[in-house]
């Protein structure tokens, strides 16, 4: 048998959403970060996802998206059948996503394990991935909840942390553990505690479980979204009806904290190399050094870049040639109608930009 | 008699040559600086300089500019008679630019005074220039080749210095003095004792000089160059066979010079705003700060810019938005077929930058 053979009983879930609008003007409400090559691989970071999880689920892959994108969605995935492609009216956070998904999954095969995957975020060493996986269904087919926890590099203030327990014995699953709790975002010495302590790890949003048993933790604590659920799965075209009155929360929320709690989440530690891609610095590292230009980092076409003296990311989007000349942790990104020009220390603050378009009138570059 | 009546025997000349490489790439070799509005007035360079001198002269002006920017030229200044437009087949650097308007003039008018100012310079307080000008004629009369010399603001390197000497005894120009020597750009511990020791004034280029005196000085060091210019004056369409062979030279070093050892120049002291306009730092003294962005100088339209916690030189004339956060004495130049991103500390380098482009292959940059 081949490690690498699909999973029979396995779906992939992939809920597209989120706009990355620390990735202004690179991502934008109309193009998500999602839907674009932000790594210089030809590939969308979705569609990444989906190659990602192909040797798994093979053709078992469920979208869930906004109406606005399910267009370039079907574009970028042509191979996706119609009925595996779950458009949301309105988006309502990710518990709602991914309970319609569990619902839909259930009615094809009651005994159905699904792994939910954030579609924008960036994988390395998918063979180690795809085995962390392995090891996450096996737990879930015993009942479990179950993480991937991604080893920290960094004392991260921009993630969520994973309190690891002791361990979980289930064959063919060597490396779980039981999830003490989920922690949210800690502060800067919080979060260097944790890197030091060694028993906590990144929370990447990565759930592995029987679509069935995240259906009935779900329907402890809100019933309504279950019932909710299952109506749109059963009738597709009650989705407008239904869909607006459903708790808009997160799964971490609505089902992981609880569950872990009560002694239900189990973690496989992932040590493959995992990012969300947040914002321009996090984008920086994923890309390479620039053979020309040591210290730059260029996404887009590299003959349209001339650099002296510099150092950070530019993204030359807009067909133009972009110079930089002496300036040291920069990043510019030049697209079409948009050029924002930052350093790397004020990445964070692009959020604001964004905000500040939208206070102006500007919505149209957002 | 009013201040600004014209002055009858008095003829405006203005070379119009020169790239401003280091305005690069708002300043192209099609589109050179003195084409340009790089003040916001409305107008170009090469306008405000014709109609700051328009009280002098009228429509005694006679403007000198290549074969590329004739057709531009003509465009900008339509009142502009054919015959008062020199058109150089190739660029010869200044003197024989002049030497050919001198020649042309001569013939109109023997005793006509000429004065000749660059067209991409910057000045400030018109009538002070006018005053100064007009007691230029009055010594320029009598024989003498005049300069006006800018009071120094601060110790740069970038220009060239007049050394004043005694007073210069002529009826009508009491503060007319004799220019001991010119002398190039210093380094900057002799520009701080030119600022300090108050003998020193910028050589801004400008000369006022009887037509006929100019060419007889000329004649003494290069006699090729005064022959050729007065061929051409009285049959212009040989222009083809003669501007070839003549010699290309600065009026600096071909008269300037050797006529200031000779005790035959005059100073003028300027007190009026001057400015070359040879980098984005001298630009941006020209603009106001934006009133939206302290620190911020912007070009071009403003309601394109927006910046938090930024200064520096920001010009969108691409018709984007442009975005700067949090880079402190930044220079973003955004033209529609290139971008600069630079500092106001490396802006003399933005010369190498164009020279990096034809390197290249891309002079189409350039």
């Amino acid at each position: 048998m081949s490690s690498e053979e699909a999973i029979p009983d396995f779906w992939s879930v992939v809920p597209a959403g989120g706009s990355g609008t620390r990735l202004w003007p690179l991502s934008r409400r109309s193009a998500p970060k999602f839907l674009q090559d932000l790594t210089g691989s030809g590939r969308s970071l979705l569609q990444d996802t989906a190659a990602r999880l192909t040797p798994l689920s093979q053709d078992r892959l469920v979208v869930v998206t906004g109406i606005l994108h399910a267009d370039a969605v079907r574009e970028q995935l042509p191979e996706l059948a119609e009925d595996r492609l779950l458009v949301e009216p309105s988006p309502r956070d990710s518990m709602p996503a991914i309970a319609l998904a569990a619902a839909t999954i259930e009615r094809i095969d009651p005994d159905a394990v699904l792994g939910s995957f954030a579609a924008d975020h960036v994988i390395g060493q998918p063979e180690t991935f795809r085995r962390c996986v392995r090891e996450a269904v096996q737990v879930a087919r015993a009942g479990a909840l179950v993480t991937l926890g991604i080893q920290p590099s960094y004392p991260s203030t921009g993630f969520g942390y994973i309190e690891v327990g002791g361990p979980w014995r289930v064959d063919g699953a060597p490396s779980a553990h039981r999830v003490d709790t989920f922690v949210e975002k800690p502060d800067r010495a919080t979060a260097e505690r944790y890197l030091a302590g060694g028993r906590h790890r990144w929370n990447a949003g990565i759930f592995v479980v029987r679509a069935a048993v995240l259906l009935e933790m779900l329907g402890t604590w809100h019933p309504d979204l279950v019932e909710g659920a299952r109506l749109i799965a059963a009738e597709p075209r009650r989705i407008q009806d239904v869909w607006p009155s459903m708790t808009k929360i997160a799964i971490d929320h609505a089902v992981a904290e609880p569950a872990a709690a009560a002694g239900k989440v189990a973690v496989i530690p992932g040590d493959f190399p995992w990012d969300d891609v947040g914002d321009f610095a996090s984008l920086a590292t994923l890309l390479e050094e620039s053979g020309d230009h040591p210290g730059l980092r260029i996404l887009g076409p590299r003959d349209q870049v001339i650099s002296q003296d510099s150092s950070g990311v530019v993204a030359a989007h807009a067909g133009r040639t972009v110079v930089t000349l002496g300036v040291p942790d920069v990043v510019v990104i030049d697209t079409v109608d948009a050029l924002l020009v930052t350093t790397r220390e004020r990445v964070q603050d692009v959020k604001g930009i964004v905000e500040t378009l939208q206070r102006i009138g500007r919505e149209d570059l957002t």
